[in-house]
């Protein structure tokens, strides 16, 4: 069938807006109407070819909320009607270690939302920012949330799980001191999450201005980044740090404030490198920098599961399709707080 | 008491003989009188005072071993005669975590062997390239190995420790498939402690013409890093890779080969950084790039029993202190299989 959707036929054109056939759903499939879209930074990466490999046309979003409109014959855990979500993928080889652990986020095969290859038209998948999508039943989560709060959970099936992921990981939670570097789309949901959890909460931040909203996003304690006497109060003394920023940036400055055994994880991917970190920083307390990506499916339910209980949503700005491209501006410039989700039903009209 | 040594009394100048003075042991200390002293490339680093810090005279020397010659009253461990070793520390606080925990290593108060603060004369510590040295008993550790083995014993007390630390650590054992890079004095001890640990073992070496020598230090495969093809065939396949090279180099190379979850940990520090890894490097796979110094005085004396029980020393030439300064230029040319032992005797004449 075909559907309305927003996307670019090139990296250098704005999205517009599209037709785009989605396939009969097959006896494994969910049919989903979708009701809201969450804009990540890498959908802008991504449209805007940035990053290497952007198929056109491009229809980016992978933060997508909705209500199942159709199952296939062999879907018994979902049915017309149920609140659901899809987040950064929609399929995996499910033959590898990563997918028997239900890591398929870490799968050499795993399909993206969108720009991915796929047997459906046009040959690679499209994602969120459109009326409607079909998704086997392995990759669509539950959503406990109240429909009222359908908007803000969007944000949860990509940036909610790339900051749970490696918090669960790194097993934050009661006793630990952790930091979250960067208030932004990731950052915020960092803050809200490790609150959560239950941990010691501080926020870093190059914006005074943010402080009043990161202790009221969960952080116990505020740290402008740029301020050498507020960093080195915190010498030593983290188990774990969450870094958001995707811009180049100092590391050693946050790596000097973990705890021997302490480790920083990325999340962002800058453009070009970040300073090279100095050796030292990791040598002399035995610290780890690394890297982590979204997260898997039985986490993801774990994750959407645990905002249910704890009543936890992202902070959004609702906007029409016809605003996206002026979303990525202001994306830009930081002037969001904290994601823009799309009313998708905007795109029929 | 006055003994010989062989230290420098400026950066830019050779090490020749020099006399220094040693305390009449305390209650709590063991007297030793040094048979061998390995050479360490951080003596050469530090004696030329190419890192922060040096003062001199600086007689350097942190892998000792020899016989104790006395000890304080309140000794009861050792006693004259027995074979015994000190490493790359002479004090800690004692107070802290990692004091209590006994990673004394990762104490901010770690008085090193030499060029440490001490209230013995000259006011820093003086190292083993002397005929005795005066510990307190608590970093003095014990050595099983036959008196003929020695020499060879030397090295483990630092490069050894160096090490197995991390081996230990990231839990290499039977099951691991673990990398080690550059075979020197470090590497070398690397492949023979990781092999002995019962881990499927990988050298990685620049030079060819070292491939036949990793083999019989413990290598199961060998692999040139300058070769793009046999890298590739190890393309996330390892739990983890010591990294023993302080020159800068490529990191992204070695990343590639960690599996999910794998880590990557420095034991060398270069004069100047690495080239700044590539963020994707470690989110892909959520690896993590770790570093480690030295270790702890518990896990010293497990790694020297560990080796007396499993017949391993170290691969060492043996020299005069008064070829210390020929040795220094060898050593920077990697002119030496694997690391250089002083015939502390030869001191004396």
């Amino acid at each position: 069938m075909t559907v309305k959707a927003y996307g670019a036929h090139a990296g250098d054109q704005p999205l517009q807006p599209i037709d785009i056939t989605r396939r009969a759903p097959g006896a494994h499939d969910v049919q989903i109407d979708i009701a809201f879209c969450g804009i990540c930074h890498s959908d802008l990466h991504q449209v805007r070819a940035e990053w290497a490999g952007t198929v056109f046309p491009c229809v980016p979003g992978h933060e997508i909320v909705g209500r199942v409109s159709a199952v296939g014959d062999h879907v018994s855990a979902f049915q017309p009607g149920d609140l659901v979500g899809v987040g950064c993928m929609v399929d995996s080889c499910r033959d590898c270690d990563e997918c028997a652990e239900g890591l398929e986020n870490y799968c050499d095969g795993m399909i993206g939302t969108y720009n991915s290859p796929t047997a459906d038209a046009p040959g690679h998948t499209l994602g969120g920012y459109s009326q409607r999508i079909v998704v086997d039943q392995r990759f669509v989560l539950r959503i406990r949330h109240p429909e009222s709060q359908l908007a803000a959970v969007a944000p949860l099936l990509c940036a909610g799980i790339t900051t749970w992921s490696p918090l669960r990981h790194w097993k934050v939670g009661p006793g630990s001191k952790v930091g979250v570097v960067g208030i932004g789309g990731l950052g915020h949901m960092g803050l809200k999450l490790a609150h959560a959890l239950g941990a010691h909460v501080v926020a870093f931040t190059t914006s005074e201005s943010k402080r009043g909203d990161a202790l009221a996003l969960g952080a116990n304690e505020v740290v402008v980044s740029r301020n050498a006497d507020e960093m080195r109060a915190h010498r030593k003394s983290f188990d774990f740090i969450l870094n958001t920023v995707a811009a180049p940036h100092d590391l050693d400055a946050f790596l000097a404030l973990l705890k021997r055994d302490g480790a920083m994880t990325l999340v962002g991917a800058p453009a070009t490198p970040h300073p090279s970190p100095n050796v030292f920083s990791l040598i002399l307390k035995r610290r780890s920098l690394a890297g982590s990506l979204i997260g898997g499916i039985p986490e993801t339910q774990e994750m959407l599961d645990f905002c249910a209980d704890h009543g936890i949503v992202a902070d959004i700005e609702m906007i029409r399709a016809d605003g996206i491209n002026e979303a990525y501006e202001r994306m830009l410039t930081g002037d969001v707080k904290y994601r823009f989700v799309i009313d998708n039903a905007s795109l029929a009209t």
